[in-house]
């Protein structure tokens, strides 16, 4: 069983203001947005943008308390994560236990635009915090 | 004239052992490795791995003064940069600039597999060093 990493989907980009995020991924970089979303469960309000068949995901923390919140005071705003899709997620978690990483949650959350998603802690990702997320299909 | 991102070429990972990071991402995550290199111009020793169309460009610096080398002293291991592809790198550098984006070097450099490559500086994108790559064609 292997894991299978198709492509990279996104980046998620910690940031402190949509607005900030819009004006310099659509208006000065030209990425379209492509869906905005408020996911109460991971407490962020994110927007997605198109760059080739991949995306920029920016989240913006709804508290200080929340993952990203934490993770803006702790590091500053920038590169929080990277998502590759994968085909199955329960699979992908699977093979990615099987080989050594660990998993964040033990089973899949539903993320932005109905996706179904399991993280990989940085600890045993050299400091990466990786996404693995299974596009909804249709 | 408008600064047209192709898509996410690469993620660059900054860490302190090419043996740890071939471990993970080629090892564990199972991605291949498709083209090593010293570039002693930036300071680093390299590995490209495919992921999809796109890839992740292991970074791990020749000494501490080198740039890979402080970004670890300051922030640890982890996400460095992503790049975007252009299909042209003077005109995207132009477009940049133009856009209110501030490049580190007026000139493009010769980066990994023979690109041609420009930074944006993290200072006008929000905490995200930006790459800007032309592929070498061919």
């Amino acid at each position: 069983m292997s894991l299978r990493l198709e492509r990279i989907d996104h980046i998620g980009i910690a940031l402190s203001s949509i607005e900030a995020g819009l004006e310099l991924y659509e208006g000065r970089l030209g990425m379209p947005v492509v869906h905005r979303e408020t996911v109460e469960a991971q407490g962020v309000e994110a927007a997605l943008l198109d760059v080739g068949d991949g995306h920029i995901e920016l989240l913006v923390p709804l508290g200080p308390d929340t993952p990203v919140g934490k993770f803006i005071e702790d590091r500053g705003e920038g590169m929080h994560h990277v998502a590759y899709a994968v085909e199955n997620i329960e699979r992908a978690m699977e093979a990615a236990a099987a080989a050594g990483l660990e998993l964040i949650e033990p089973e899949p959350r539903i993320g932005i635009r109905n996706s179904r998603t399991a993280f990989i802690h940085p600890k045993t990702a050299i400091g990466v915090l990786i996404e693995l997320v299974e596009p909804a299909s249709g």
